[in-house]
């Protein structure tokens, strides 16, 4: 088997390793971050890490009602630039944690006076040596290069400390749920395996989703990029309607994520105007109605609620790159041009 | 002629005008923001406006050394979540001053104590009764679909305000020279014009820039796809190399932006490996060195700076579209399924 295949079935093991094994390390977190009343939060990251970040500001923003910056590394890294971060706490995120640029924000962000958290799955790293506190993600060591199992113990830690900063004792226990939830998800496989054949000659393609699940679109899209070599746009609805949806048409194809809750009725509605149009559309869903509308439905399982979604609905994706790049002759594991730690430029 | 192409020429005028007419208010502006003293800023904004946000925070960050947070409406609008903004300022930018959403986010941030800009086009608009003060764009009415002159006066709105705040006076006497230098940019039409026929069947391409001009490729890229319906991805230097890299090969276009400044080095660097990997490019720079490693090179006649560059490096991709789009036999004023105004789902 596979690297990328093993470790997209890791993924249950791995987030119950992170729920056991960090949940006193991030209550002590939050609590300090609760003691400093920061005035925001930023998050440092890139690639699939950035991904989660992008999942994670929704996340502080509705449950913690803190704004979430996403930090742009270049600011300090290549133009050199101080920030005034003493009101806030920035935390970086990289599954290597040897990322320099990711590293340096954190550096330059203690230096001015924030307190700053490191979420890593790489004990001895250098971001666990610069930043004040570290969360470990317990993955085991991913030898894929498509980041899969480390993706979603970052959203389940972002999730972890999110929670415990805001004493939502449902959500923590939700979250013990999440594994076996994901282990169910798994079955979706034999399904995106029948599917997968007719997308061999796809060369572009637009992946949709909004709210917590455009951290879910961008990081499928990711995946296709990385191993399948497919260009694959991400948009959140609303960006899509503004203009991009002008360079679809009959056939074009379209990945839509569409997990219940408050973003359901608008993507419907949006499925709806897709299939209006003669869009190729593959949806991953739980909801009858919506998948009713699809070219090709992929019926997700397990609904465990809008929040905890982006852990459940990323997993199809995993999958559906992994058979379009065998599909295609090529190997997951090996995609061109790529090493598995990306120094910045 | 068409709407798009004049109004593209139109931008001296227009950025003229709001130079102009609005030092004054946003001097007022800015003395009201320093005194606030305010942890973070905060833009929320909607397709091009969100490209102009996207400058704006590195602008803000690099030139004001404060946090700058891209707000995410939905949270306000759709997860209807209240996000504590008493310590920071929050601007919303719209053409239009009609997005709802944009205007939603506005009127929650203000009541909960933030101080509220609107950056619009529309002296009568929504926008323009929410927030506490407003800047207006002085673009004059703005009649193609594809926005141009706006985009660009938002991008000076935005060096106008940052300089003040900062008491920069050096940018500020900079900005002056900006009208006469984008009217000299206008001169890349006719190699534009020459170039684009190459491109009649381009189905797909990455843009790529990075830090102040990562702005820059996101408007490009969305021009694009709006008035050509080519599936153009736009990507940070930084992200490319990170796994998008690999989807690309011989012959696959990659759009390059590559202004001087601190950015000019790595760029330049990634410009040899496209070469290297037979990559199909055209770079838009001033540098002869940078420019000989294009298969099709843009000369930019006028280099006015790093942090100006945005205005100006814009202009051959508002070409390119529009010429693309005409050479395909579609109409840049009248993009399928797109309204200048568009509400959000």
């Amino acid at each position: 088997m596979g690297k990328m295949i093993s470790e997209i079935k890791e993924q249950p093991a791995a987030l119950e390793r992170l729920l056991k094994g960090e949940r006193r390390n991030i209550a002590g977190i939050a609590d300090r971050i609760r003691k400093l009343d920061p005035a925001f939060l930023s998050l440092a990251a890139r690639g699939s890490s950035d991904n989660a970040a992008t999942f994670g500001k929704y996340l502080i923003e509705c449950e913690n009602g803190l704004t979430c910056s996403l930090a742009a590394p270049s600011v300090h890294t290549v133009y050199k630039k101080k920030i005034d971060m003493r009101r806030g706490v920035v935390i970086g995120v990289s599954q290597s944690g040897e990322g320099d640029d990711i590293n340096e924000t954190l550096r330059l962000a203690r230096a001015s006076g924030a307190y700053t958290v490191g979420i890593t799955n790489t004990p001895g790293s250098a971001m666990a040596a610069v930043a004040d506190d570290v969360i470990l993600l317990r993955a085991g060591v991913e030898k894929g290069l498509a980041a899969t199992k480390t993706y979603t113990c970052q959203l389940m830690a972002m999730m972890m400390l999110s929670a415990s900063l805001a004493g939502d004792r449902a959500l923590l226990a939700a979250l013990d749920g999440v594994p076996d939830a994901v282990n169910e998800t798994l079955a979706v496989e034999s399904r995106v395996r029948e599917i997968t054949e007719r997308y061999r000659y796809m060369e572009r393609c637009v992946i949709i989703g909004r709210g917590f699940n455009y951290a879910t679109v961008k990081e499928a899209a990711l995946k296709l990029m990385e191993t399948s070599y497919v260009v694959a746009q991400p948009f959140s609805t609303a960006d899509f309607m503004h203009g991009p949806i002008a360079m679809t048409g009959a056939g074009f194809p379209a990945f839509v994520c569409a997990p219940s809750g408050r973003m359901a009725a608008p993507i419907r509605k949006l499925c709806g105007e897709l299939r209006d149009k003669q869009l190729e559309t593959v949806i991953a869903s739980s909801n009858p109605a919506t998948l009713k509308l699809a070219s090709k439905a992929i019926r997700m399982p397990v609904d465990c609620g809008e929040l905890v979604s982006p852990i459940l609905y990323i997993v199809p994706f995993q999958f559906f790159a992994n058979f379009l790049s065998v599909a295609r002759g090529l190997d997951p594991d090996n995609p061109r041009f790529l090493k598995k730690v990306t120094k910045t430029l």
